[in-house]
């Protein structure tokens, strides 16, 4: 059966159609949000483009099965609300009744990092596992958790904001109003700025070097030092990877799950960054001697897990 | 029916039988641990203590349905194993198969926080809440978790360690080994030497004079003090509550449950404490206008609620 998948950003909107036995994705498409438009406007130009993708795949429209949504935002799994969302200006929406309506199809929504976290359990790198929490670290750092083979997320799936852990009492300002919060450190963001730091402390350095020659300092540029053997680099890469293991220490104390998978930008760094971080997480667990490993994983559906996510959203629903 | 709890701690044990259907102890008694007894000794001399309840209550042992025991280490709910307990020095034992040979009825194990958690949500304070985390602060910080009606604990029912959340990174030593542990800032412990630190800092003040008066400091001196108007007390309890908020609002962002529970020694303080727990959350919370305010509640069962909810543990099990 195929299923469609929607990721609704800030800026694009990614549309796929995803084919639930052979578990891909048969086609896909992203269109601007432009988010200023009114929440109905972008919800039809949503299945209008819907009906555009299944024509130049050569799906019939009237075969997709449902429609799955994730939103960057706080949504009532249950009702298909979205009670807040900052970036669409969205307020007490009822989305997936709209969609519904517009599509007349069978909708889902979810947040989209908890559609991203389902989309990597039952498609991507942790196939399998009952209890998981993916971390997207980018512009913030996105939580979505998975419990006994559940999405959770609090009561009226509001819950799910690891990003906002406070990590470093009283310290960085954060755009939440409160200081010292995990995505302050641990993001792309944060890596961006430590970086600058350390390239203003040390401007002979390779990394201030590989700045220079790229131009403009990304939350590659410390890894690219690193890989040229910069001891600048290093400590840069290691404070950072300080960071990440400080909160996933606090999340693994009080979940134990099977795996933590790391997605966003910046886990296409792949082994030097995901391997040192399963090291230090397990050496800094309570107890840790006595309790199974916690897997540290690097997310395998990249930029696709949202949309994947969230057509799985549907297919759960509609196979149940 | 009739059901036995028994609160295993590192000091004493507390036995408990509890009524079902009225929700309430019939009669309990506490025997000393003598933890430096091999486990099989201490698990005997439980049985043989709970027979000797019976008989002092005018219950019949043999109609005591089932047992449950609430363990200060990490157990498998699931086959009823203590993987490590650090005060009775433990390791591997399966408590309930070992209790069901000696006794003959059905036993149940979980850890002793979360059958604190479960009392309090089967009999105390947040009775027919979905999701609840109860904080104990005593020695240390302990935590019960309650995610949709059932105890949490992560794989092998491992997790649950919030009281090793780090709020403050790189700061005071935490016994785990890690540094700026929640319980090093939010325990009675820490509260403590936080009156200390102040008295000495504060010779002259009312919390000084308070604490000289009864001899010594404990959690109680600096909300005695605060009584009394002092400033320098209220400096030290306005501090510690907000040690206390950090880590709820992580705790918060994450799972956004009914209630927290706060038990242990000091949430004997009550209103004092508790209120401004409670508002200073709920501001602190991210998207909290546009989610149900979390509410903080004082524990109603005392140090009965690891009894009461271990005894609750059989009754599940026995009934489902």
């Amino acid at each position: 059966m195929i299923y469609a998948g929607v990721d609704i950003g800030g800026t694009n909107i990614k549309i796929g159609l995803i084919d639930s036995e052979r578990e891909l994705i048969v086609a896909d498409l992203s269109i601007k949000t432009r988010a200023d438009r009114p929440h109905g406007e972008i919800l039809e130009d949503i299945v209008s483009s819907l009906r555009k993708l299944c024509a130049s795949a050569d799906v019939d429209y009237h075969s997709v099965a449902g429609i799955g949504l994730g939103i960057p935002g706080i949504v009532d799994q249950h009702t298909g609300t979205v009670s807040y969302c900052a970036n669409l200006g969205w307020r007490d929406i009822p989305v997936t009744h709209l969609v519904e309506v517009i599509s007349g199809k069978h909708a889902e929504a979810a947040n989209d990092a908890n559609c991203a976290a389902w989309g990597e359990y039952k498609f991507g790198c942790c196939k399998g596992m009952r209890n998981v929490i993916l971390i997207t670290l980018g512009t913030g750092v996105g939580s979505g958790i998975i419990l006994d083979g559940k999405l959770f997320g609090g009561i009226a799936t509001a819950g799910g904001e690891a990003g906002h852990m406070i990590i470093v009492k009283d310290s960085l300002q954060c755009n939440c109003g409160l200081r010292g919060c995990w995505e302050r450190y641990a993001s792309a963001t944060a890596l961006v700025e430590q970086t600058k730091q350390a390239i203003e402390a040390h401007p002979y350095s390779v990394l201030a070097d590989v700045a220079a020659k790229s131009g403009k300092v990304t939350a590659r540029t410390a890894f690219a030092a690193l890989e040229k053997g910069d001891e600048v680099a290093k400590q840069v890469v290691d404070n950072y990877i300080d960071y990440i293991v400080t909160g996933l220490i606090n999340l693994g104390n009080i979940f134990h799950p099977n795996a933590f998978v790391i997605g966003g930008g910046v886990s296409n760094e792949g082994a030097p960054l995901i391997d040192p971080i399963e090291d230090k997480l397990n050496a800094g667990l309570i107890a840790s001697a006595h309790n199974p490993r916690v897997r540290v994983l690097q997310a395998a559906l990249g930029n696709k897990a949202g949309m994947m996510g969230a057509a799985a959203l549907a297919m759960q629903n509609q196979m149940s």
